[in-house]
This record gives C-alpha cells, sequence and structure tokens, in this order.
C-alpha cells in the first residue's frame, strides 16, 4: 500500500536528513500545516483561514510559560524580571488570540493587532537574553508577531 | 539533495494516498509531533514528557472553542445549549491545563486529572449530535481526556 | 462604641431606605470602594489607581458570564446567537485586563483600550434585549467600558 | 431624606471609627455584600448562592497577581521564585472557578475543589515571607481556599 511504500522511502531517507527537515517538506508538498496528520479532526474547519495563525499563538504561549519558568530558575533572576513579567503579559494574549479566532469572533482582528504587539514586545526582551530558552521564545515571539499582524491586515 | 528526492516522491505518492496520511506515516516514522516540523524551537524544551499533552489540550481547546460557535449557527440553538456551555467549560480547562503543563507547574497533575473529567463530559455530550463539528470535537475531547489521564498517571 | 451607634442609627433607617442605598452613601462619604469593608488586604496596595478598573473588569465579567449562561436557557436561543458570542468575548478580555492591571503589567492601557471596545460592542448587543440578565449585562458592559477608557487615557 | 440623614451621620462619625469599619458594620446590617452599593445590577442575579465565593476567587486572583509582580521587584527575586510560580498557578485557577461559577457550569464544583486545593498551597508559601504583599496574599488565599470548600461541598 501506498503507506508501506512511503515508510519505506523515508526509513532509507532518514540517515540523510532530518526528520523535522522531512515532516517540513512533506508538509509543504501537502500544503497541510504539520500538526495536521495525527489530528484529522482538523481538516473540517470552517476556520481554515486562522489556523496558521491560532497554532503560531499556541505555540507562542506555550514558548512563554516555559520561558518564564525557566527565568525563574536561572541563578540571576532578577536580571529575568521584566522577561518575566511580558512572559505572563504575552502567553495570555496569545491564548486569548487562539481562542477568540477559534470561535470566529467579530473581534479577532483587533485581538490579533494587539496581540501582535505584545508579541514584539516581548520577543525584542527576549532576545536580549544569551539563555536557549529566551532566544526561542523570541523566535516563537516574532514569529507569532508576524501572524497576527497578517491576521489583523486580512479582508 | 535528499529533500528534493522526498520532494520527487511524495508528488508521485500524492495520487494515491491522502496528504494527511502521507504527514502521519512520517510523522510516526520520525518520532516528532506533527507541529515540530515548522517550530523547530520546540525542540529543545525540558517539558518534552509534557509536550504530547499540551498539544493534545490545545487542540481540544480550538475544537470546543469552534464547536461552540458553529453550534451557536444550527437552526435549532436551543437542542446544542448543554454542549455550549460544556464547549465553554473544557476550552477554558484545556487552556489553563496546558499552561500549566507548559510551565511545570507543580499543579500540573491535579489540573490535568480535572481536565480529564471535563473533557469526557464534554466529548460525550458532543457524540450525542451528528453535526461534524460535534463530532470532531468529541474526538478530540475523548483523545484529549486519555492524554491527561496518562500525564495525572504519570510518576 | 461608635460601631454600636452606627449600627443604631442604620437599624432606625432601615425601613427608610433601601440598604443599597445606604452602603452607597456610606462608601461615598468614605472614599473606599465599597467591597474594601470585607477585604481589607486591599487598603494596602500599590496599584490603588486601578482599583476602580480591575473591580469594573470582574463585575463586568462575571455579568457576561452569567448573561450568556441565562441566554442559553431562553426559549428562544437562535435569536441570542451574537449576545452569547460577544458575552464570551468580553468576559474573556475583561478577565485579562484585570489581571495585567494587577501584575501592573507595560501593556495595561493598550489592553484596557481594546477591552473598552469590546465592552461597548457587547454592552450595545445586550441593550437589545428585554430580558433583566441582558438588561443588567448592557449596564456593567457599558461601566466598565468607561472605566477602562479611563485607564487607557491616564497618565 | 434619609440618605442625608445618614450622610450627616457618617460625618460626625468619621472621626470616631474607621472608614472600612463603618463600610463593615453597614453591610453586615444591610446583609448585602459591600460590593453591592455601587453595582446594583448585581442584586437580581440567579447565582446568588455563589456570589460570595466568585468575589473571593476574584479578590485571591487580583492578590495573587499583585503579589507575583512585587516579587519580581524585591531586591532577592530567587528566594521568591516558587512563590511567583505558585501565584500564576493561583491566579489562573481562581479566574477560572469565578467564571465557571458565574456560568453556573456542571463542573463548578469539581473546579472549586481543585482551587481549594491550589490557594491552600499558595497561601501556605506566602505565609513564608514576611512582605506586605506575600502576607495581604496568604490571607485572600486562605479565605479563598475556605470558600471554595464549602463551595464544594454544598448540596
Amino acid at each position: 500500500m501506498a503507506n508501506a511504500r512511503l515508510r519505506g522511502f523515508v526509513q532509507r531517507e532518514q540517515g540523510q536528513q532530518s526528520a523535522p527537515a522531512a515532516l517540513e517538506v512533506v508538509a509543504a508538498l501537502c500544503r497541510q500545516p504539520p500538526w495536521a496528520a495525527n489530528q484529522p479532526w482538523r481538516n473540517i474547519v470552517p476556520h481554515q483561514k486562522h489556523l496558521s495563525c491560532i497554532e503560531a499563538c499556541h505555540a507562542c504561549a506555550v514558548a512563554c510559560n516555559h520561558c518564564a519558568a525557566s527565568c525563574l530558575q536561572e541563578p540571576d533572576v532578577k536580571m529575568m524580571a521584566r522577561c518575566i513579567a511580558l512572559d505572563m503579559d504575552c502567553a495570555a494574549i496569545c491564548q486569548l488570540a487562539a481562542a477568540a479566532m477559534a470561535r470566529g469572533s467579530e473581534h479577532a482582528k483587533a485581538i490579533c493587532s494587539l496581540c501582535a504587539d505584545i508579541c514584539q514586545s516581548c520577543g525584542d526582551e527576549c532576545a536580549k537574553h544569551g539563555m536557549e530558552h529566551c532566544q526561542q521564545c523570541a523566535k516563537a515571539c516574532h514569529q507569532c508577531g508576524q501572524e497576527c499582524r497578517k491576521m489583523a491586515a486580512m479582508a
């Protein structure tokens, strides 16, 4: 069956390319968000245009919550105080934005606009710190900010 | 390059199998949560053991929010009243659980235990209705409930 | 003791004026938010300038959540669909705004600005319906919108 | 008018007793929660039995959010790390509990039960620290825990 052929192909490929890269290619070709694989119920949703942004907001919320908790474990927590505060703001607005988009709220665009600003602010602060969790959080925030700006600008 | 070979393979396969199925196989083989493809920053997180449950909670929150909004558009909304109410409860606890796990909260297990109960309750109500959004929501809730029970039972 | 004298006074007055009105007068004269009586720990908080708005946001969230649930019990739920949807948006942003102000967030003003818009929108929809819960919710939303606009405009 | 008489009375009393105490007495006599004065729309709500607990949860969420932010300003933030983490957990569950009760959720009791545990945990940690914001937060948490246990035990 086709699945077995793909299975064989990927097993041979696994040495030559990273697993994430393999997924990325398949995802791009199949034009489905990567997470759709394990969650087929997402395929039949009228909020398709929001899915990419919803996913970015969720990923950002996870990154910010994780970053805040990690900052609290740092030797010099005082230096991370503003980062933690912005992480908390950002996680909160990202969760609210994701929920509003999932509900198809009339206010989704305005909420995404605010979310983009807070993501920018949080991402910029995180970027100042060298720790892995801060660098990753900065990426997540800046990416989410981009997605939210696109959403806020949509017709 | 390896990517080009995979690209070619998948293009040939695209007729024979559904895109989601292709992703599913690759995901299973690569043993990465599907969303990891487009979000590499998730690879270096100390909350690995929670990632699967966090993802399930987020997916469930999206499904419940979407289901609630869809129910409000049904011809007979009155019949969907309990479903909408449980959707709202479930979306809220799932978001809280995801955030608590992402923060590595001391209370994550207790929260997941409550989340599992509410997911069960919401999923059972959704399953009674034949609409696509309710059937999909029921799947998301029951799957999330499973993940949360596993999390609550972990050492 | 002074308390006994006040006690006597109010007991005599109870026939002539409503209890809420009595509280209102005392509150205004004592220049304390009414809720301060049973919650003395609120007296020593550096976020005094926010307290009035925080309280309005919490009251509005309660009103909106209660209104949504009441609407779901109405005979003609379909007619209340937009009201329920806006109630959910409003409850969410009001809770977020209250939390942001309580944390002294850098983004509190921007959040209050958005909150004011959503409160206006929800209040206007609620005002169209004659049910008690909708009329009360409209009052809560419009009052909260006012408080949030004041907060957003503060130096 | 009665209001003028009460006004005169309280003005004379203001020297002899604290304003909060005056409010407390009037509140007790009038058998209205103090906040009812400025928010008459709360008088006509079918969730009367929840109001006291909803108010406690909101007050607790404010205290915890405020405590977390204050801890981040302490000279030795590292020492406050667990307090901040629990503050974040507690604020989140208290807001969720308040919303669930306001919606008359089927799961309100189970949610209050979990909330009580987290309030106990947060309050106990806060009580270990001598700062004003921690002591006040401990009071709010322990009081909220009590209210939530009562709610969880109700018929």
